[in-house]
């Protein structure tokens, strides 16, 4: 029986600009199918973050501008990312399958996953989404919708939404067939559509789930061999950008959660990372990796990377 | 074993406004649900018309006021709509599965179509889609952009894309073993992602390929029993609103080449529809269905709706 892989990917990774994507997509397909050539099935989730924005942006403006487009609301926009973004890492990896003579289907699922309303985030709003904007700027578009924005230390104002916790991911039945069936699968793109419990249906809403998060429960609930975090750094490292900065190899659970009582980890960019990748470890009988998409393959070969283990 | 049915929903009965879409498919799902309870393995292929032209429109608009939005193709464009358009079906179909005791995973897939590069479509853009304007506007439009605009009687100017035909649906495989194993397929929205094979890889190409076309062709790579394609009337029609206008239960493969040969369907209306039926026809040993998304169940049951047979 082959290994199972979940692999989140950032999206950051993917650009801003879709004919760019178009582009970049390559690179990842190219590492993807690196990873099934290493004798796993492979299941890809992908981040959205600077994508949604676009699209939710965009929407904005066109209806502030033009009479005829309507309300797009925020669900409907990560349904539209999961959509386009998929379509291309699909067309890449069936393309670099293609090349390298081999045959597996690649399948884009739209998922919807569902959050709780009494999740504590939609009291206050985390998760950036978008372009960065500079503070009058921020502060006008704040005005004219319901927009909330933070700071980026350095870097300037983005729009936060809440960022609950994934509780179910709707589509999971589907994707565990396909995957079992040697599909390559996209799905939970954005972390999901973010949809509560309402009565007999499910009922988007405005939030974004951590596409870490979410592929740490996919790989849970597919009971993976390993989930692989791809990110913009070869290693995880503690004292980060001090004189003693460490680049880990490893670190076992109690390593990690010692790390997190110290702090070690940013907001937002490697702490979600590394409780993410803890809840599927501790929970499980699989390991977990972060590193590059650029090093993945050394990495699953041991040469790099960041092994969370039990 | 099941019958297998291949359903065309029009993009015109999703409404253009995707906050009333979503109201819009919970009638549609109801239908589904009917064709699922009548005992067959039930795809669903959509039009995105109305959509891709606002989501296309809207992007057209954001780009020009804002700094910093990216242009949008038009193949992401169209897989933007089969995210959705998808979400709101999936989410829609589940819950009326749910309502009535029923279990069945519901899914969308993402699909490009193939079509020929040398396809005479795309000497004349034909397919109309996005809202309809008055002539000034149109040609401001066209001025700003490399649209091309026709004019339809009494309606005012749309639009036209090439609309070159399908050749190949390329992840129809992973369609083929979901609906295998009972799950409700969404796919070829908007008549599929319009690709053209260029080299190891497939490339997006502006156009907008008929979803009758699209799904008469998914009908026949199915083997499906049916295709029923859902219109906004419940019968076809010749002589079609003149006093001696005919309302069909039936026609025989040659009856239909002889209405056809009379002109007795309206281009980009009925006479696709009837087109596609008789392709699938033709060349299986099924059968297909022209009726209203009202009336569908009554017209499986005979009670209304047109035959198109061997």
């Amino acid at each position: 029986m082959n290994k199972r892989m979940v692999v989140a990917l950032g999206g950051n990774a993917l650009g801003n600009d879709p004919t760019q994507q178009l582009q970049l997509v390559k690179k990842t397909a190219s590492t993807i199918v690196d990873l099934i050539e290493e004798g796993y099935e492979v299941v890809v989730g992908h981040g959205n973050g600077p994508q949604v924005g676009m699209v939710n942006l965009a929407f904005e403006a066109a209806k502030k501008y033009t009479d005829n487009t309507p309300e797009m609301p925020f669900p409907e926009c990560v349904a539209m990312t999961q959509g386009y973004i998929g379509y291309h890492l699909q067309q890449s990896i069936e393309c670099e399958l293609r090349k390298r003579d081999l045959k597996k289907p690649v399948v884009t699922v739209i998922t919807q996953v569902e959050v709780k309303r009494n999740d504590s985030a939609f009291q206050t709003p985390t998760k950036p989404i978008g372009s960065y904007y500079d503070k009058t700027e921020a502060e006008r578009i704040a005005k004219e919708t319901d927009f909330v924005f933070a700071e980026e230390a350095g870097k300037g104002y983005r729009r936060v939404v809440a960022s609950p916790l994934p509780v179910k991911i709707i589509e999971l039945e589907t994707v565990e067939k396909l995957v079992s069936e040697g599909c390559v699968v996209i799905t939970v793109g954005g972390g999901g559509i973010p949809v509560i419990k309402k009565g007999d249906s499910y009922q988007g809403v405005d939030a974004v789930i951590d596409k870490d998060r979410v592929c740490a429960k996919l790989a849970l609930d597919l009971k993976a061999d390993l989930l692989v975090i791809l990110t913009t750094v070869d290693k995880v490292s503690v004292n980060y950008r001090k004189p003693d900065q460490k680049d880990l190899d490893e670190m076992n659970v109690s390593e990690a959660e010692q790390y997190l009582r110290e702090g070690q980890f940013a907001k937002g960019s490697m702490l979600p990372k590394v409780e993410s990748c803890l809840e599927f470890v501790k929970n499980s009988e699989g390991k977990a990796l972060i590193t590059s998409l650029q090093k993945a393959k050394k990495a699953l070969q041991g040469k790099t990377g960041t092994v969370i283990h039990k």
